[in-house]
């Protein structure tokens, strides 16, 4: 295994997959693009125009259409939509370098884990902390922040679907300790990578719990956004839909903990009173999808703690009714 | 107290109001309508027009928009929204007769206790089995059923907002029993009145329980055709969506039980399925009022079983999260 890397790919370039990608070939590293016709044409012809900073740069990367274009990549970053992560990650498994490492940039607990059940190759989850949005295709605007935690992914999440936090006891724990202090190095060589471009990356122990407060956070915003089509602001003057937002917390909270992630309710509460007020006029990107006709991601917030607190015994009926809503909104605007 | 009704008034004329004050005034029975200027007009200009059994029939009655009307009634059918319940029974209180008899046919199950703590007079609710529209100013259309129940109202219910289902002890049981009896012949009179005007009226001492089983339906159907402006077939074909229903009618039984109301879990759950097979085109009330930017009656849907819930000690969360979120979308059609 190397702990460098030659070349990226980023596989579902839209607005976050774009702006990372950019940042690093902007530093140097070489880059390709894997993303849609339009946005993928318009880079090949002018390259991508990064509004950062508050100026605008042309950046010159790869870009293509073609999944096949990740063989020639030693570090993936994985940014499609997490209803397009099973059948993705199943399409580059025969095309992976051996020693590639992929790094999940999505939202939610469970697609780390998704990955990791269709490829042999090292899988490790990021939490991503960037306000981007793509205006037009070949264009990238960047709002805010610019981010990463990664982390290892729990070795149980992968075997059973996230049953339950517990250390796999079926290896040998010599080896075990080897392969973390690998895996380690190659996390803190993806830092370096990314530092040297301007992306401050941390790496945590902790990763899975920090993917859990932003679930937690987008179970409190994205459904309720997304079947009232209001911002944040909106949301959070009503005191009955605060009630709600501390409902759906509290839930989260429980089935985390019955996961075996450490979130504290009263930090949780308190991490989601203060979106409203850092974000007051945003839009969820769920109101966003529901908006424009397209699947939105909600089996993967609301309907992922739904489902797993149904596993685990702990009930979610709060999280289970927005997901509900949020799927009939979805049959409304597909099938009317 | 007289066992006949000499005149009747109808408070708060619209489709349901105006529908059983032409049922009583084509059997040759006094009836003025108060309600809205435009549908008031047409019908004082050219009387009102009933679509009923296949034909259309010119119904002459009496129309004013004036609350002074009901002086004259001794029969007051109240149809207001619930929203204006407790204005209205404040404004005629003073302009009632001593004897008159106020009939609530009405949504919730809390309209004719509210009525009650505004005026001396009897008040007794009534279940309103109909489908109605009034497509226009002075058009009626009938579309089936058409019958009520009436009961007396609990008397804990008009003390202290229906604390719960226990009898009133602080009267002189010899006294009541009297008042009982009393009440009972006007209710049988109501009846006669009805029935000879073609409505059937079913007089059970069992009607609280009959408008819990009318609010656990409209609980399961109201709010969730609102968020989606879809019709209950649409709501019915997603499994996601039932599962949320089924949860709203077990809070709903279980607040009514805690009420002192005896519905049965099972019977409650095949009344809330067989509706959406009955009735799969229908788009609810609350759902009309959202898409026309009009208040919606859900603070006495789901708001009043997640507060009686609330007061009782019984959770009622899918409740709760579907009354916020209505509300958030009046708030977003209002003042957006």
């Amino acid at each position: 295994m190397t702990s460098t890397f030659q070349a990226t790919a980023v596989v579902g370039a839209g607005a976050v997959g774009s702006f990372f990608g950019a940042m690093l070939a902007r530093s140097g590293h070489p880059v390709t693009l894997i993303g849609r016709a339009p946005h993928m044409q318009a880079i090949a012809s002018h390259g991508l125009q990064l509004h950062w900073a508050g100026g605008v740069e042309t950046v010159r990367l790869g870009a293509t259409t073609e999944l096949d274009a990740v063989r020639d990549a030693d570090l993936v970053l994985f940014c499609v939509k997490s209803t397009d992560t099973e059948s993705v990650a199943r399409q580059i498994a025969p095309l992976l370098k051996r020693d590639a490492l992929v790094l999940s940039l999505q939202n939610g607990v469970d697609n780390a884990a998704a990955i990791a059940r269709q490829i042999r190759q090292d899988v490790v989850p990021a939490v991503v902390y960037v306000a981007t949005a793509m205006p037009e295709p070949g264009v990238v605007k960047h709002f805010g922040r610019g981010d990463l935690v990664i982390g290892p992914l729990d070795a149980a999440a992968v075997q059973d679907g996230a049953q339950d936090g517990a250390q796999d006891a079926s290896q040998d724990a010599a080896q075990d300790a080897a392969r973390d202090g690998e895996l380690l190095q190659r996390l803190q060589a993806v830092a370096r990578l990314f530092d040297a471009a301007g992306v401050p990356v941390r790496v945590s122990p902790d990763v899975m719990a920090e993917l859990w407060r932003k679930l937690m956070v987008n179970c409190a915003y994205n459904a309720i956004s997304a079947l009232s089509q209001l911002p944040y602001g909106r949301m959070a003057a009503l005191p009955e839909i605060v009630d709600v937002q501390q409902a759906v917390v509290r839930e989260v909270v429980a089935v985390a903990q019955a996961e075996g992630q450490h979130l504290a309710l009263d930090a949780a509460l308190q991490a989601m009173h203060d979106i409203a007020r850092a974000m007051p006029a945003q839009l969820s990107s769920t109101a966003q999808d529901i908006a424009r006709g397209k699947p939105t991601e909600i089996d993967h917030l609301n309907g992922y703690v739904a489902r797993r607190g149904a596993a685990l015994g702990i009930p979610a009926p709060v999280n289970q009714t927005l997901h509900a809503l949020v799927k009939l909104l979805e049959t409304a605007r597909t099938a009317a």
